[in-house]
């Protein structure tokens, strides 16, 4: 390769409006004006690589891992990541435009996420979806954003999998004939609750739980047993072990 | 009461030294000199207060919520809090000095973390346990320390009612004649796994697993099963499914 070309590639691409524009993607509204978001570490990017996600560009200092990647010095990273410990690689993907229909309930267990804000949370959800084969993961207005750095990060490549979409929930829940379950701290025992091929699972906020309107809409209310003096399971926590138990039911 | 005497006591509590010495306690080996660790938030510092855990200092803005507290401004508690966005509280607790003995193992589920390094995952599990009822978590010596202040916020309050002791981990798994169950990527399918009232379920570490050394010392291999994509769970996820799973067969 001509390293006088390389300089001039490298010089382009890595500007301080780049910068200022990979910096920028911190923020929901940056995110959601130019149509992209981040990611990072070498496990993640390999996997939105492999995926259907549109790349914009790949920045790595290590061009043995990722050759098609464009060459950047370990501080030059540094500037562009988000991440207290940058590891050898940022993607810069275009956020896709998935459209939500009500017939995409039927015959599946879907998530549904209620004023979720703990990007670590949501991003660990996306992964238990993923790990139990659950397709779709649908948010009201309010959860956090799924491309926020964090949030992407915690998913560790899950989000490739996985669809998200940022919905009316209460409309969804009210027009679907596809039975509710919301997760909730008095439902019924979900040991003793029979098998379930078809449904939207509920969760709610982390502090608040589901919020009264989508409460008032759903169709049965479940609870993991507590025998100990703990006054709630972690949001992602209670999505796992319910997500479990549907999932033991079907084998 | 005369402000003279409080304005001179409040000079006294929140002297530079009394600062320095509360933000020294971010690092472990200031916690264990000093044998104090902290902790923040109203529900968090309520349940410590309403512990068997030894207070040296509550620090709070709102003497009507914590009338036991030494008053702060919010710009002192802004200057001690560990937290982003510091609450009305903070309290500093004596490190209890619990100590181990391998038959405490009989009759009951134990936790054990292997090299558990994420303080949000301990936090959580600590949580977990609360909620089944578990006593006792052992933690390897290469663990996140449990005072560590993020571990200590996401127990929730959980910590005052777990206990948790450093260990050899390997020496205890060899000693005990208790079982141990380790939770693995390819083990046997804990759907099928028959009634546990007692045993050790061993999780590992976040990227590599359980080590070696302990591996070899397990009695069982566990393993939730997957569907979908998934590399892995979150630790945590991990083991509030599997605690789960243990818990529906006793009842």
């Amino acid at each position: 390769m001509c390293s006088y070309i390389c300089k001039c590639k490298l010089y382009y691409l890595l500007t301080n409006n780049k910068i200022k524009l990979i910096n920028s993607l911190k923020l929901k509204k940056n995110r959601d004006a130019h149509g992209l978001f981040l990611c990072e570490g070498e496990k993640v990017v390999k996997e939105f690589l492999n995926s259907k996600f549109e790349i914009e560009d790949v920045f790595s200092t290590d061009l043995n891992v990722f050759p098609e990647a464009i060459k950047v010095s370990s501080k030059e990273l540094s500037r562009i990541s988000h991440l207290k410990t940058p590891g050898n690689v940022l993607g810069l993907l275009r956020i896709p435009q998935y459209k939500f229909d009500i017939s995409q309930l039927s015959d599946k267990i879907t998530i549904a996420l209620d004023n979720l804000k703990d990007p670590g949370n949501l991003g660990t959800i996306i992964r238990i979806a993923d790990w139990f084969g659950i397709e779709n993961i649908i948010c009201s207005a309010e959860c956090v954003d799924v491309y926020n750095p964090k949030v992407v990060q915690s998913t560790m490549g899950s989000l490739t999998r996985v669809n998200t979409y940022n919905v009316n929930l209460q409309e969804i829940i009210r027009q679907t004939t596809v039975k509710s379950y919301g997760a909730v701290l008095e439902g019924d025992n979900i040991y003793n609750a029979s098998k379930i091929n078809e449904g939207v699972i509920v969760f709610g906020n982390e502090s608040n739980g589901i919020g009264e309107e989508v409460m008032s809409l759903l169709d049965n209310k479940i609870t993991i047993p507590r025998i100990g003096g703990a006054e709630s399971l972690n949001a992602a926590v209670s999505a796992g072990i319910i997500c479990s138990e549907l999932f033991r039911k079907t084998i």
